[in-house]
């Protein structure tokens, strides 16, 4: 065989794989194991009747362009609808402003495509999800991170940052932030800060990324619909790039998610998803679109905040239960994770091989900070697993995380 | 609105769009335009009713790997699958060496962004396919144009290429390739030259991209499956990665297709997917399995080599009776392309808005060269319009070159 090394290109000799991907792949091979690892919804919700209804019927009525290529941008009916869901979220756009993306990791590797030239500076939360610090990595983005504090973040630290950056001599272009129900941390960032920092991207010429793909699963007993409101939704200079997506609401097999922007932006992402992958899934943007003609999508979102919001009060149930004494975390009022504070010299990542004995997973939060920092925390994510399965997984990492601190007991408080 | 001019990257400030998907948007537009310009299959020959059955049969089934997240590398099952179907092709590989793409685009896509620095050199046949162009071009490929003869690409001047780029201390990355059937050109590479290739990428320390999208698609007429023997069942030393599609076999709307490459490329393909889109649409990927393995895929290849000779019949009879005197073309022996040159003082660029004006449409030669060269050529794709409107399309095409012609009588025969 031939030596590959020279002809490997500087990006990919750099390029780091997924922590939470190797998790995943590793949770499927052992069905005894309990993962709380990847953010995956419970396929037990999908509308699978719908969605053999709408797929025999769209096959049956042979229109070419269930099948054909397709424009770039998307399939105009979705484009339509995604116009309607927006509004419906306080955004009001156009069709021009849409494009329709392979699941918004497309989204965010465009965006880091046209946006960033290597070296230039994306301002990030600490944490924050580790699929766009990748896609922005792998653009050559220096990733700079910013302190969060409980309704989002800290507006100090971030403009701080901010001129440090710029008297550095490097470009800020934008920042990245997931105000719904982030992952990993499962907070909503108050709308008194969204109008904040919208005013403050104005004055600083940056621009916002805003992703928002757990925005419709917020939970009724502590959230409003008010309290997701877009930042996009009060933009009218076109500062904030808006992404979202089907895949937690329908289902993520279908690939099928959205960004809103500027027209400039979008003819950009245009040219660049051509070379990426032309246009993306005909057949599924068909059988999505029809799900929200038909209803299907609004049933949908109402039944799962409900069901997440029980999957999430078990999980809380059993962790107050069994390490209520030890262990802290902000309560999520929507989405899918729990981001959970172990006792302070406590690592996740030291912890996670026995975890693996154990057979139970998570990721652990270093994985979702640029700066090094995060080693006491998890992100246990509860939207997979069937409840008996997330008792028994809590218990799990119960006995393991007392195990732990048993050998430490000095850290416990400190 | 604000100013994006100060955002955008050097690589979204560079790019540009795709003449042919330009041109594929506008034929949507009017329907009393006959476009010959895109190379989109027809709709009329897919499988509708066992795409049907199997939807119907896969959501049924309500397996939940079928719509939730699934491996970046692709279904295991439809490796699995591929690995047969390159066995048949004469390409003895393994599931390592093998990833699912969202269309062969991706493929490219991802090759550029793990074998080019900027400023590499990928070298390209003149004429080469607009898309693998646009796809290395963003990766900042230097793309070096390399002479075709009948039976491909002209090796002398291959080899002056190299040692030219080489002595101006540039690094020669690959040489891309479609042997069978190009696009553009419609020429088949003989065996004889596809091994003399391999050698010398050998020799030279070059890689093949080998893109195979047609190999299937022989005209029984005038081809034989041994003639579409791909380079890369010939390469024991993984110097050939071959991309192929199910996209011109089965339905481009699925967006799947695959490479086969050396498992360190393979490896670093798989990282670089994960942070673009983690992973092929799985309801397609389901489809496309269950295509293989009830035997349509089978049945429709045996199908569409007889379809589309017909059409090529129709497109070179029409094309005869009325240019005979004043075109040529190398005959296709597959494939969706015939490839015509003109009368030698007749530019298709300049032609192109009077073709319009006379709703009838081509892709321009020049597109295909990075050269600057192929004024005079235009390519005709036979594959998508049904007969009638061929036949009818080259009507006005003939009308249109004779109108020229006669405006500018010194062009015919020099």
């Amino acid at each position: 065989m031939i030596t590959y090394s020279s002809f490997f290109s500087r990006v990919a000799e750099n390029q780091q794989g997924s922590a939470i991907r190797k998790m995943g792949v590793m949770a499927l091979r052992d069905p005894d194991l309990i993962s709380f690892a990847p953010g995956y919804p419970d396929p037990a919700t999908f509308a699978w009747e719908a969605f053999r209804e709408i797929s025999a019927d769209v096959l049956g009525s042979r229109d070419s362009t269930t099948l054909q290529y397709g424009p770039t941008r998307g399939l105009p009916n979705l484009i339509d609808a995604i116009v309607h869901i927006a509004a419906d979220r306080g955004i009001k756009t156009t069709s021009e402003n849409v494009m329709v993306t392979t699941g918004s990791q497309q989204g965010l590797d465009l965006l880091g495509r046209i946006l960033v030239d290597p070296g230039d500076v994306v301002l990030v939360e600490l944490p924050a999800y580790t699929g766009a610090l990748a896609a922005f990595r792998n653009a050559g983005a220096a990733l700079v991170g910013v302190r969060q504090e409980e309704d989002g973040i800290d507006m100090d630290d971030l403009d701080a940052v901010v001129e440090r950056e710029r008297l550095a001599g490097r470009r800020v272009k934008f920042l990245y932030v997931v105000p719904n129900f982030q992952n990993p941390t499962g907070l909503l960032i108050s709308q008194a800060k969204r109008r904040r920092l919208l005013e403050w991207a104005g004055q600083r010429n940056v621009l916002i990324v805003e992703d928002d793909p757990y925005g419709s699963l917020y939970f009724e007993d502590s959230a409003t619909v008010a309290e997701t409101r877009p930042i996009k939704a009060d933009d009218t200079e076109g500062r904030v790039v808006y992404l979202s997506s089907f895949s937690k609401t329908l289902a993520p097999g279908f690939r099928v998610a959205w960004v809103i922007a500027g027209e400039p932006l979008i003819a950009k992402l245009d040219v660049t998803k051509q070379t990426q992958d032309l246009f993306t899934g005909a057949l599924d943007q068909r059988i999505v679109f029809e799900a929200w003609k038909r209803g299907v999508l609004e049933r949908q979102v109402v039944k799962l905040r409900g069901h997440y919001q029980q999957k999430r009060d078990v999980m809380e149930r059993s962790l107050a239960a069994g390490l209520g004494d030890l262990v802290t975390w902000p309560e999520p009022r929507g989405g899918f994770f729990l981001w959970v504070a172990l006792p302070r010299h406590v690592s996740a990542d030291d912890l996670l091989p026995r975890a693996i004995e154990h057979k139970v997973i998570y990721v652990a939060g270093s994985a979702f900070f640029v700066d090094g920092s995060g080693r006491s925390l998890m992100r246990l994510s509860f939207s997979l697993p069937p409840i008996p399965r997330i008792e028994e997984g809590i218990r799990r990492l119960t006995e393991l995380v007392k195990e732990e601190v048993s050998r430490h007991p000095e850290s416990v408080g400190t």
